[in-house]
């Protein structure tokens, strides 16, 4: 998508010498910086120290990673000791995170299907671009498919009138290697020239809605307005909403959707309101090894320093400033579950399908057959 | 209630030099700071720039300022003129807060009712203590009440084992003279030995649960948690949560609450998940002309700069950070409305009723011969 009027991924390969770059995402929005990773530990670092974030851009780095590895272990005695080394290394950064776990798996197995060392390196970078190309294909798609959703609702609208979407969090071409999932069908909106405004929900306590959608967002020139997250329910008692996108961190094989904390409350006033709400995903986020995704999904708690405090901009750098008292304790819930009967749709790369065991085996039942046959 | 081990009161008046003394709640929970107030143009100040704030501590910061306003029309040509001059720039402060005008009002008609200049002066002085220890008791009472449905649950769990609270914003005794609305239930509990946990929502974009629900709670030694307003949901899921009682701004004569911007989200997730969600408030809030609250109870629209921005500690001094890009709007809806059929009771300082019309006319059947007789 669109940086200051250039097309950018959040990862990408130069071709010339080889090195990773990635959108330093700690900064944003106040400052847009390009990282240039060289090697498999700055990689490592990246991911740990949250650099990069989100389930497909942390995918499509560690698969960039793993090409550095090859690379790096190139001239080593032994080849395949160097890079599974390396592969531990970036898997062990971010223990939870199901992507990076598979894009390093991806890789080893294409090396390990290589007999030559020049051959496991050509197939290092080549699994890497597949990798990355394809996240943003997916991403692509769900596009597609959940601009049929937005054309419906702009269809009931008055010509010119926009079809305005509340999303929470930042699920966008950020969080993947391009178009995002609950932005896409936002950006392939606009495309097809349906005007559309997004309520971004801040999405405390780290505020990557305030922080990343609404900059992603203001780069396309999509209208949007940042609010905060107790707002959502008011605005659709009000009609002021038309549908609700987000994305999803995990999502059950029976429609239970786990992603960033509130997301449930969001999808208790759709409900309330008779407002779709619809979950934005590639496959790659079904767990399909859990089937009660309220009972059954584990919820992070992370430190409470992160709802004590809060960092933004001021006098020309980035502070921290602390918001409660000393003596209060602070709790830090990262994820909630939203049950599938509240969820009108999910929106993968193969289409649109019910939050129900039965709507998604429609779409994947090669799934189904590995987990229930 | 107890601030550093010594009992205060919001608001109370000097007895030796006559002058008025506030709490400046601008400044907590990082500085706590008693202003004195001794003319009418400072308390005016007080209320209009908020280092006063919540329903029934306005009331009783207005009332204390009549008497101010008496004591310097004392000397003036004409008293009547002279008190009705300050009358008017008191109730210019806050245009939209109810308890301001009702008690400038009842300061009228109690200097209007005395003969001579000497009569009115003291008439203003025991007036305005009569309207603060009549908030603090109604809010003593609103405790009495709620009390039995902590104790109710208390019952219900092993001996020793917490009753955990979930609040939102501050409807502590901040807001008015002592006790609180929905905070008193839990001092009774706490003086009647119930153990009792809170669960702080932080109440973007101001705050105030993060800074005065928070304050409060600890200076009074009561064991609580600030949590991000997206977390509530979440903990009632996981049974984390036995009761939710909050404030109120207006309640309609039918029981629709409108209160802090969030409210409606955890009414939601309380029916969601069998949570009772009780609303205390004296019956100086009910809003007797309004049926539909959710149609008719107009909703404050802030600056954006409240959700743009925050503010908080560092360095031993408050400062204020920007959170969102540049070029990126906000909107900032002071408050929702929860439907009264999300509401399972009402506390009031003559008891607890259903949130109807039937249930509200059963407490305080005069109210109803004026309106609908």
């Amino acid at each position: 998508m669109l940086v200051n009027g250039t097309p950018y991924r959040t990862v990408w390969q130069d071709r010339e010498s080889g090195a990773i770059r990635v959108i330093d995402q700690r900064k944003l929005p106040f400052v847009f910086e390009i990282e240039t990773l060289r090697t498999v530990d700055a990689v490592a670092e990246a991911i740990r120290d949250m650099h990069v974030r989100g389930a497909g851009c942390i995918g499509a780095t560690a698969a960039y990673g793993m090409a550095l590895a090859a690379a790096e272990a190139g001239g080593a005695g032994d080849f395949d000791r160097a890079v599974a080394e390396s592969a531990e290394r970036l898997i062990a950064t971010r223990p939870t995170a199901v992507n990076l776990r598979w894009a390093v798996d991806r890789q080893l197995a294409a090396m390990a299907a290589c007999g030559r060392v020049s051959e496991k390196l050509a197939a290092a970078e080549a699994t890497a671009q597949a990798i990355a190309d394809e996240d943003a294909e997916w991403c692509r798609q769900i596009g597609r498919h959940g601009l049929e959703i937005v054309r419906r609702i702009a269809d009931t609208k008055p010509a010119g009138e926009a079809v305005n979407i509340l999303t929470h969090c930042n699920a966008g071409w950020l969080a993947f290697v391009d178009h995002g999932s609950a932005t896409s069908p936002i950006y392939a909106a606009r495309e097809a020239g349906i005007p559309v405004h997004v309520w971004v929900d801040e999405t405390r306590p780290r505020n990557q809605g305030a922080r990343l959608t609404a900059w992603e967002l203001g780069q396309q020139g999509i209208p949007h307005t940042v609010i905060a997250d107790n707002t959502g329910g008011h605005l659709m008692q009000r009609g002021r909403v038309d549908l609700v996108i987000t994305g999803t961190d995990r999502t059950s094989r029976a429609g239970d959707v786990a992603n960033k904390i509130g997301t449930y409350l969001k999808a208790l006033a759709a409900r309330d309101n008779g407002v779709p709400f619809h979950v934005a995903l590639p496959s790659s986020t079904f767990d399909w090894s859990i089937a009660d995704g309220v009972r059954d999904i584990p919820i992070e708690e992370r430190d409470g320093s992160e709802v004590a405090t809060i960092s933004g901009w001021e006098s020309g750098g980035e502070r921290e400033v602390r918001l409660i008292p000393e003596g209060s304790r602070a709790s830090n819930f990262a994820f909630d579950v939203t049950p599938a009967r509240l969820v009108t749709g999910l929106i993968t790369e193969r289409g649109i399908c019910e939050a129900s065991e039965e709507g998604i085996r429609g779409l994947f039942p090669e799934k189904f057959a590995l987990v229930t046959g």
